[in-house]
């Protein structure tokens, strides 16, 4: 970017975990925000946290960000758009309903829809980091008589989130979240409401993949009724698909035809690899070195400043910590081409590996 | 134990993942391991990987360990109880099939079934590790003439391993993993079908969530087609109760029925909080503290030094690592009650931390 113009006040609208995250990452740009919400205890969590300052009277914003239930979406929106020339955004998960409710506003070419992929199980403004959006994908939705100046600075919001902006029509995004975020959550509630009253001792077979499939569905349902509400044409079309592909699957497997079975199979493998990289790049080879590290503080530290002596990038990390062993066992995400080299030189400095 | 049982020899038929994962787990026991697979190859690289040698004439094996897809498990589990008087286990998905396929045979008083639930999306002795199972769950499902001292031996192997024994009837088993495993795999076959054709710009949305639902998805067809085909009718009557449930769904999205929309997305909260821990145990609570590191070797070990150095026991770690930038993201997870006091010695050591 050469020229800024995103230079403030950001008002943000709602001070729950998407709101105040953004109002967190305009902070770390040093930008002057503003904070709203019903709850003046959100605010205050907001503002303790470092996100910016309740809106006071004379206060002009450049840019609003509403940041409310998919419900009040369309409501807060015209309110922003009467109070001040400010451009206004929000970030809720369905495009097209809410600009239905503000598109016979006067200052509709002033909004611009927008929705960031990323979230969390847990909601409030205490589960909030500026850090939230890093390398994520992020819709902005412009309509079609949307001012190109306003596009430009919710395009430079997203980026000073440190998200990378994905433009497209509301009709489109909404067509797209319904197959990428709203069918998959659906689905992985069917999965987890038969988890619901299965006997205890089937639910001590439980694996990674169960968990996996179903982490979603842990989310809060009041959000998720709206937004499926608020999408219902989009995931109404997807449901029947589903349906139809449900029927073949009963058939296939309770006729034995084999075949059908290795087809439907074979189609969610190409659906797994036509989902882009975690950043949309290209992922190199890796290989998972594991170790077993003593559970207790500077361990960790040894075991990192031994492996950093092998010169060897360590790209993820994770510990499979069990309270109830007094070793914890740490997977190594490194490239391909430096694991054994790593392997060999932690275990020449004592290092308990597991191949 | 006080006593052990399990002094080997133990062969692993199959040196797949979870043969060669096992027979490393033997070795590391300092037991004796032989290894066969009709593929030499398979053998050559299990062997050169410590997990064993070829099993040779004459050599009479204590335990047989099955682990060969699901398709040929009887035929194996028959050959291994007619080739010595050692105990035999497997490691095959279902349970009460190749059980079905044995129950005529002479030895089965000496056939004991099992199932780790432990895997990968990887394949081949390459992907193996002796620490694959740790921690994890491992169905031991001994049937109504199965010898005490079978189980004991099968159960010690599930140990020595790492794993938890959970004991469970061959059919109570198959329902278990119709629901913990074999459903979940199914529809997040679903979801990942109706990614395989969508316009790229649609799936450049995708985040975590759906990556999460289909990851699963991505496992071998072939094995998967014979898993679901073995163990079609645990599997027809959950796939019928989700039939019923989509229905119920598409009516109440289609009519605004928002209070049944709701009920179904509580019952799948219930579903995810129904799993037990991930080592069965209880969870702590925990909070995130995100680092901005360097992306260059040494830079962890800084980071993990420091983190030592305040004394706060770090749970697990992730690495958000984006190609593209010079800074990478970590997450530490650490008991909420010393996560303010990790911040501020961070913070003091010079480090960017993000709230």
């Amino acid at each position: 970017m050469t020229e800024r113009r995103l230079t403030g006040p950001v008002e943000v609208v709602g001070a729950g975990l998407l709101g105040t995250s953004i109002a967190l990452a305009c902070r770390r740009a040093g930008l002057d925000v503003l904070l709203t919400d019903t709850s003046g205890e959100n605010v205050r969590t907001a503002s303790g946290l470092g996100a910016g300052r309740a809106r006071a009277e004379g206060d002009v914003p450049q840019l609003v960000v509403v940041a409310v239930p998919p419900d009040h979406l369309g409501t807060e929106i015209a309110r922003a758009l009467g109070a001040s020339d400010a451009v206004v955004t929000d970030v809720g998960s369905i495009k097209t309903e809410p600009l239905r409710a503000v598109a016979g506003e006067p200052g509709v070419a002033r909004y611009v829809g927008g929705h960031p992929m990323a979230g969390s199980e847990r909601s409030g403004p205490l589960a909030a980091s500026a850090a939230l959006f890093d390398g994520r994908p992020w819709a902005v939705t412009p309509h079609s008589t949307s001012a190109p100046e306003a596009v430009a600075l919710v395009d430079e919001l997203a980026r000073l989130c440190g998200a990378v902006p994905v433009v497209l029509t509301p009709e489109e995004h909404d067509r797209a979240v319904a197959r990428t975020s709203h069918l998959p959550h659906l689905l992985a509630v069917l999965v987890a409401g038969r988890l619901a009253d299965a006997p205890p001792e089937h639910l001590a077979l439980s694996g990674q993949g169960v968990r996996d499939v179903t982490r979603v569905a842990g989310g809060d349902p009041a959000l998720w009724e709206q937004i499926v509400t608020g999408n219902s044409e989009a995931v109404l079309g997807l449901l029947d698909e589903v349906r139809g592909q449900l029927d073949v699957l009963i058939e296939a497997v309770s006729s034995g035809a084999r075949a059908d079975l290795g087809a439907l199979l074979a189609r969610g493998v190409a659906g797994t690899r036509a989902i882009p990289g975690k950043h949309g790049g290209p992922t190199r080879p890796t290989r998972s070195v594991f170790v077993s590290v003593p559970d207790h503080p500077g361990e960790l530290a040894r075991l990192f400043a031994d492996a950093g002596e092998s010169g060897v990038n360590i790209e993820d990390v994770h510990i499979d910590h069990d309270p109830g062993r007094p070793v914890g066992l740490v997977e190594l995400l490194v490239e391909e081409a430096g694991a054994e080299h790593l392997l060999g030189s932690l275990e020449s400095r004592g290092w308990v590996t597991h191949r």
